[in-house]
């Protein structure tokens, strides 16, 4: 597998527009509810690159697949077409593993679990996104700590990968170039919340970046991308199936983003975050659970063969996480004294409760944008320190968050509903597809 | 009504863009099969017009548009907001009729219809269009005549249509700017045949022109756009539905279009054909039955007062159908002798029946792209006469058509269905709506 080196390597031969291609009658198959081919999708998307095809006819088609819906053949089909837009990498090991998220507030897991499983010996070669809308981004989290680099070329992040146990990185516009156009697109034609098109999106780019196991974490609730758990459960399925389908280990879970995952939010600040969970100085709840929960799907697809909650808690508690965590930053250029700089200072405001009850619910979305509002103003040390949680008892008065860099203390207040009673409680994690082991088993 | 001439008056003030205005929330309000407002389309529009909502959004739209439908009332709205696109014309008279065919292979009611009808006193403003696939176009008929014109100015126009009683003229690039532009796009995303984007392209131009009575000509079967006749009906009473919502009278009738109408397919040979028929040299059952049925409409739309029938025969036995026929064209520039040279010359080869029988079925779609690759290659006076119709009799080698100016005498042949008996007779007119007189009593 690490025979051709960690290069780029063509995909696949990219032969000229089939005869008798008619964009036309492509779209009208689909507009029809018919079924598009991975070779018709492969010459609508080629034609597009050609300039054969426009964007609106693309729009068109795009609108079309959105009303008409992508079976998982067709999905399938999509997800193959859209690989070979570009070029494709081998994996920089056999057994390393790549995490992705659909996008929430405060979900640092990612810098959290990283090194926690490459100190457990599992490689992770994780390529993230930028923030999205209301929900922060890996690479600007990483980008906050002074001298850390994203833009990795393949070469050196498979040498990380191997050297360090991890790396996070930004993808190379080389993979799946057909993505970006096809999200800009949909972007503003208001066809991004479809299944299929969501799903090919997010395989595709795993699939060519060459990751063996993957595990997806998709989120649900106000904060994010999906709110109806049924929509958010079809597309857990959706990215198993397509990457088994693809040849690769892969396993889902779907939860919560009714609350800010963590208590931090804001690039600078989740960067501490996961700096002070690694070193055992702050490691808030329910962010522990789900980067357990993570770390033992992710040692799991890695083929790990011990116990991995046990690896978990030992690389967390003995240090090594966090030694891993301080190796890979400076693998990346991290500047010596750059995790101090990260504690905030300047202004900050409390947003305090107006009434004494149980928090009964908090706008995460709310507070993502007033947090990325604030950092676009004041820098990467601002943001906002959520200090109750739903379910948690306030007094009149009493702070709700800290928010730093902005003085709009009303507005996250705003964010916070104070009940009289506390609510039912939320589980974490709603649905969890196949374990990796069985998925592997029905291959 | 004529009091402000008949220059170009605007419509209705344009402000900018309402406030809020955002094409990515009017898209997915279509897409979630809600309801656009006419506000709603007249900003789609501008911003369309102006840029700041690109070809691939519109595309996006006017495929969810095409998927979820368009109420009357929204259709309406999206006329509207066409017609606001650009520049209105009054009517050259208040009791001027237009007429519109949705497109057919050997159409050429227009010519003969618009004299008779100005020769029984009713002025006839009729603005046409071009061909369109395998279908006719009447303004390319009439330039198949030397000399003449149908870029006439709206001043023009309006002073033939007093002067002469009827004018054909294609119309002003400024009138419904929007529909071009629509329509170019529709073209190429598959999102043409659909029910209130039809009806709203069609209305908007002529209620922009300014007709104050329309009769509508919607042709059903494999020679027409519309092959289901529920689609058909359905059309026909929009239009005039849409059109009576401007303060229009009009008039609908869904016809056959199962074989060409006329014997005569061809830009020229249609112009010969019309002529012959108005001089009396030959009068094709069909066509005469149609020519009859749309001039007593013409008429009583335009308020008629005597026996519409009667008037319809006086005219055309008398000449004077004949008359305004030359006179029409003369005014339009024609030269001395022009409708003799149309007279078909040069090579010609028949196209016979390979077996004795009944002919069944004409695919006229197939003669009417065989007449305009003719055409392209060989000049105005090259296409098809049709020498036998469905139900007659046919001896084998006996010829079914002449073709003129191309040897593909098999290609033409092959559009002839020869069976064992007659198929039953199907009627010209499959449906009308309410006569213009009681459209008019339910206003």
């Amino acid at each position: 597998m690490w025979a051709r080196g960690a290069g780029f390597a063509p995909f696949v031969a990219k032969p000229g527009l089939p005869m008798g291609f008619d964009m036309r009658r492509a779209i009208a198959r689909k507009r029809d509810g018919g079924v598009l081919s991975a070779g018709d999708w492969h010459s609508i998307l080629q034609a597009h690159q050609t300039g054969e095809a426009d964007d609106a006819q693309l729009a068109a088609l795009l609108m079309a697949a959105f009303l008409r819906g992508l079976d998982t053949q067709e999905t399938a089909g999509l997800t193959r077409a859209m690989i070979e837009s570009g070029e494709t990498l081998e994996a920089p090991a056999p057994n390393c593993v790549d995490k992705h998220s659909s996008g929430g507030v405060a979900d640092t897991a990612s810098l959290i679990v990283v090194p926690i499983v490459a100190a457990c010996g599992i490689p992770v070669a994780k390529l993230s996104g930028r923030a999205l809308g209301h929900t922060g981004g890996t690479l600007d989290k990483l980008e906050a700590i002074e001298g850390v680099r994203t833009d990795l070329a393949p070469e050196r992040f498979a040498a990380q990968v191997r050297e360090v146990g991890c790396a996070i990185a930004a993808q190379s516009a080389r993979l799946v170039p057909a993505d970006k156009k096809m999200y800009a697109l949909r972007d503003r034609t208001s066809t991004v919340q479809s299944l299929g098109l969501v799903a090919a999106s997010i395989v595709s780019k795993k699939i060519a970046a060459g990751a063996p196991a993957i595990v997806y974490d998709v989120k649900v609730g106000g904060g994010a991308f999906f709110n109806k758990l049924d929509d958010a459960r079809a597309l857990a399925q959706t990215l198993v199936d397509l990457s088994v389908s693809f040849g690769r280990r892969a396993v889902a879970i779907v939860t919560d983003m009714n609350e800010p995952l963590g208590a931090s939010i804001g690039t600078g600040l989740e960067a501490l975050a996961a700096r002070e969970f690694l070193d055992g100085t702050r490691r808030d709840a329910r962010l522990r659970a789900l980067c357990q929960k993570l770390g033992i799907a992710l040692l799991a697809a890695g083929g790990y063969a011990g116990d991995a909650g046990e690896a978990f808690e030992r690389a967390l508690a003995g240090g090594a996480a966090y030694e891993r965590f301080e190796r890979m930053l400076a693998a990346q250029g991290m500047r010596p004294g750059a995790l101090e700089k990260l504690v905030p200072h300047g202004s900050s405001t409390q947003a305090c409760a107006e009434r004494t009850g149980f928090v009964a619910a908090i706008d995460a979305s709310a507070l993502g944008l007033l947090a990325r509002d604030a950092i676009e103003a004041h820098g990467s040390n601002a943001g906002i320190v959520v200090h109750k949680r739903i379910g948690d008892a306030v007094r009149s008065g009493e702070a709700l968050a800290t928010v730093y860099g902005a003085s709009d203390a009303a507005r996250a207040a705003g964010a916070f509903a104070v009940g009289d009673a506390p609510p039912p409680e939320r589980p974490l994690v709603y649905f969890e597809t196949a374990s990796v082991r069985s998925t592997l088993e029905t291959r």
